[in-house]
């Protein structure tokens, strides 16, 4: 397998930072280690625009960080509140129900945003207070759904209410813009396979002031997951145990790269290369799987196939016909999206690859897919907009 | 800084496994990943001597694999009997107590060994069986003590204890003999950084058929941790996240490599090298960390400096004049030992250079030690046994 | 810069290739290299389909490789039969004549194939055998033309005639149909960084037992090119100065899996990809540079553009707004034609990119292209292949 | 074999080289190629501290760079000046013979430096100046001598004979202080391997404008190692053929690092190294390579065994029971030395191991030399000498 992948992470991974990454075994109680680890934290709190916030980078997933943020922060029969609207936000909810969590749920469609007009309504009516936390799923990896946080903050300002507000950024942070202190998120999460186009392993979460102090009281049981730990040895330039050096060493110069082609460009490059596989869609006559144009994700497109038709047999067609990788439908959506994903560092030519192999799957399977005509609609956005990239880039 | 590191873990990588390691992304729901994943998990039961325990492998560390010890096996309040007689053992009873346990604990001299006389007393007394299971630390790595767990399963037999049986084995598994099925361990404990030489990362665990069944009724909460998730997924080739796709191919190659050139191959070199360091600071005159001979482990030596001296600065001085990392004294040890880690692919030349920077250190600080003394002791371990060892590769 | 090259060498390499070129320092002198080196070396033997022929890898290039082949054959003043045809035949000739050699040129329109008829006239002719060596350039990498060595080898039967047979194979051993003992070839030369996918740095040679014979005497000064110390040297495992270790590894293994692969499969994947580029080009309705089918080359493809058109144009466009590589017209062909350039391991994917990119170029130049045209017509190819290609694999 | 070489070259690879060396293909026909070889020629010519010299990088090794010196300087039948006084002076008159030169050979001890004397004498009754060229070794890799090369350009002004100055530099340029402006040098040959601590691969050599003069009319044969091809194509980016792109990004890296550290930092580390080295030897008791301490190398150290005693047995015994490689004695010392080479990034721990694996193959073989002796007089050197050596690095 030497193609390239198209599923919504792990990210094909730029040649710097899988070099970065593979280090040779340094002492993590030295201090060079300290020397990558203050930046990589640093160069986290520019990437989700936060000036102040805490860091923490642990060796674990997304998954991992949702569980930070939940434990760190509450405690046992805690109620928060939580829409439903694709297989991550799903997860993290099942995630609390198991901690002990009470999950006020708001069920909503799938390829839908976040509803923050009932949040706004909930939180309105909770007049105690008893909502602890609202968790929000930035970007909805199973959809490709990216909501308005800023509406939700503005769910919880209208309603004065003091509920910590919970951000997963996993599929969008680094590749969308995230604003953390602007829209007064308490904890983002994400890890370091998506934007951060490095291997997994980390799990990224970045804590608001009031979320550190919660962490005090918060009484949910937690060690390896501890904030508290691992703030006190971090800031000693330590761990509280073995870290994933070459990771943070990737972490690091994955942030500086980001920083230096400035995020704005950063962001922009990804709403191109996605601009040109929404084109492709079109171009084939297939919806999209998020229900209207402000919900479209600029790191990920669920296509949605016609009914009757398995939109998984064309990822396995094309993982078992011609070796590349795009993302299946999961939960409600199995069957009837695949998924493109676009985040990370991919050029036109990476993009177009992967359209091209799509439309011989779907003629393999005998959709009326003319081949080509996806290609060339992409290629047309690509095309009249290279000359405003390179401007930018340069 | 390009020496080899003398810490106890993360060891020197080899170089195969580096670039097993460093993969180009893989889509982790395809069936490559899983041809990856089974025999790694085959390779872990064989290395621990497991006829048909199940492995589990999670993106995490070894202090993550405490925590899936105990959270899938226990619920809040249970009583659980350990030792602590080093750092690690330490930790380990503080992640309990922070999970809500109820720890029974003796206290041991730091560089004692599991106390199975103290352990059998205990459990014998317990007659309504409140205790539901014991920790053992295999090999302190702070210490530089292996213990007897045989003893410790002797101890649950004569006592017709039904505690489940778990085991610290981060820093033994892969490197001197551990049988989990002969000592009638529940769960053994390991990370990726130690005998398996790889990068740090992984927790891995491997469970009795006992273990596994509590596993359905063990209330402590969890869910990035819980191996029913794992057990469920990985059946199926998948994870029920992002796995750690580059450190589990790694782990395959590792399995491959202890168990081509055999376990008791693998054992016997690293009791070899051992030797020639424990030769070198009886050659020094300093005692060890380990308070017998039959409690020296053969994966890291803790050396005793004299009192009124910091071990510590020597530890300083090879990182800061030798560019050389040693491990320092923990805890109740601080300043008092220094530790070299001789765990993993060390070779006679790479052991006796640990010797000659930490021979240049002690007399820069003005320790009694001749230059070369502890050197000439090693040299004449390994050579004396040089033939024998080619023998055995042979 | 991430995207595949399409220049027609270096080519892409696979990863495993350049991790086996990537080892740290080994001794030269030692056993371990010798059982590298002499599996690399049968590799080439059976890679060219030669039973006996010697073998020679040298530090150097093709470009070296052309002058190992005549320096250890010829005496100042010899007189040789070549063909100039493209750049690369025009370069070994503008070579022979500056190491003294009388090289009777037989002119042919760049796009021809070697002149079989022309050869056995001149052979014919010359009685008194003063032609010392015929050149023919297998491959002529600058117009895409590939000729039949077998028909030159007849001409030279024919005309009874003892001049030695050396091949140009640089960019078609490895790739397509090479048949040493066949064609009855006395020298074939190639480099590493075409079908064995490996870094440039390597001359490869392949002598006949006529060619070992004659370099006893021939006279042209050699001494970093002498096969005599190079044969010498490499027999005892050896050579005659520092081997280039890492490319010789990447090469023992580069073989390894051109055979595993199977040579004629190897072929029939690279005559797949061709024919798809071709497919695209006829769809533009744009000349091949190869005159005719038959000349047609599986590794690279030189597609003409309309007159008046400056088809450089479209590659500086391609490298400087796309970010992707491909070859320009060389010599008589520079501004007339672009190359692209498809050996090694080229997938369906990788090819349709380079397609896709390049359509993109044309139609930005205002060439009367329609976007998808080329790629679909390459599609069509793919797709109605795939599963034969997938059987043959298996 | 995971151990570090201690041969005279290649040498340990620190991992950023071989990082930089391992790159993706790169088109060597675009900009980025010229971006990084222009600095990579101009770090070359600051590492000999030459101002406007040509500096050519040719796929090849010192070897070709010694053919590359006379090829382009030199024609049939010209007559040169050498001394042999090593193996590899002795090889570069053999390949000058070999092109036809005719070689006036002062015949010297192997062990004994460049005799000036005997140059200025063969000079000053060179009226005619029949002499074209004076070959100087500057460091006798095979004896561990360095030569006085600024007393073989004084013996060349005393006399006032044009004859060109040809510098074999292999073995020190990079680690030991080489002048070329400073010395009237017209040619400095070296390679990647050595001082560069690259792979091999390059022949890199320097050329005087007076040399580059002489290349119009040189007559001897040459194509592939032509200095006017490379030049003309260099000056615009490009090569006469494929350039080895890794090693060229390797060479950047290599001149980068020795600047940035400081030529005196680099050679001043080296000979604090060697230094060791030789205590050890001297406390060993056996007589080095060199006949007096102006010709100590800080290379490499060939060291004298007893007559009667094979010294290739202690480099086997290390090679096959200590896994380590050492340098055998060549030519005429054969078997009378066994060489230790300390070039590179050589770091105290590592030359410390190799005078420890010595130490037991000595022991083994029945050589009187007591453990840990020579260890211990090396230790004395590095740490007395330790504090200086930081303070210089800071």
């Amino acid at each position: 397998m030497q193609n390239p992948v198209f599923i919504p992470g792990p990210t094909n991974m730029p040649e710097a930072l899988r070099k970065a990454v593979d280090v040779p075994t340094m002492d993590h109680r030295s201090a060079a280690f300290a020397e990558v680890l203050t930046p990589a934290l640093e160069g986290v709190r520019r990437v989700v625009k936060a000036a102040t916030a805490a860091v923490f980078v642990f060796p674990s997933t997304g998954t991992g960080g949702w569980e930070i943020a939940i434990t760190n922060t509450l405690s046992p029969g805690d109620r928060i509140l939580a829409a439903r609207h694709g297989m991550f936000s799903h997860r993290w909810i099942d995630l609390c129900q198991r901690h002990g969590l009470d999950v006020q749920i708001v069920e909503e469609e799938w390829g839908a945003g976040l509803p923050a007009e009932a949040y706004l309504e909930i939180l309105s009516a909770d007049r105690d207070h008893r909502i602890k936390a609202v968790l929000a799923t930035h970007n909805e990896t199973a959809t490709g759904v990216v909501s308005d946080i800023a509406a939700v903050r503005r769910a919880l300002d209208k309603a004065r209410h003091p509920a910590l507000l919970m951000v997963d950024g996993v599929s969008s942070i680094g590749s969308m813009d995230f604003r953390f202190d602007d829209w007064g998120v308490d904890i983002a999460v994400t890890g370091s396979q998506k934007g951060f186009m490095l291997p997994p392993g980390l799990a990224i979460t970045v804590h608001s002031a009031r979320a550190m102090k919660v962490a005090e009281t918060a009484r949910l049981a937690r060690c390896f997951f501890d904030i508290r730990d691992m703030g006190r040895t971090n800031a000693a330039g330590l761990y509280p145990y073995t870290p994933p050096v070459g990771l943070i060493c990737g972490l690091k110069l994955a942030c500086d790269y980001l920083l230096d082609e400035g995020l704005e460009a950063v962001f922009a490059r990804h709403a191109r290369i996605a601009n040109g596989v929404r084109a492709a869609a079109a171009a084939w006559g297939l919806p999209l799987g998020a229900r209207s144009p402000d919900l479209y994700s600029q790191t990920v497109t669920a296509v949605r196939t016609p009914t009757g038709f398995n939109a998984t047999d064309i990822v396995t067609r094309a993982a078992t016909v011609y070796d590349t990788a795009f993302g299946t439908g999961l939960g409600e959506l199995a069957g009837k999206v695949f998924r493109f994903g676009h985040l990370g560092r991919m050029s036109d030519l990476t993009a177009l690859s992967g359209l091209a192999v799509l439309e011989m799957c779907m003629v393999d399977l005998g959709l009326p897919i003319r081949l080509g005509s996806g290609v060339a609609a992409a290629q047309e956005v690509y095309r009249s907009t290279a000359a405003a990239q390179i401007q930018r880039a340069a």
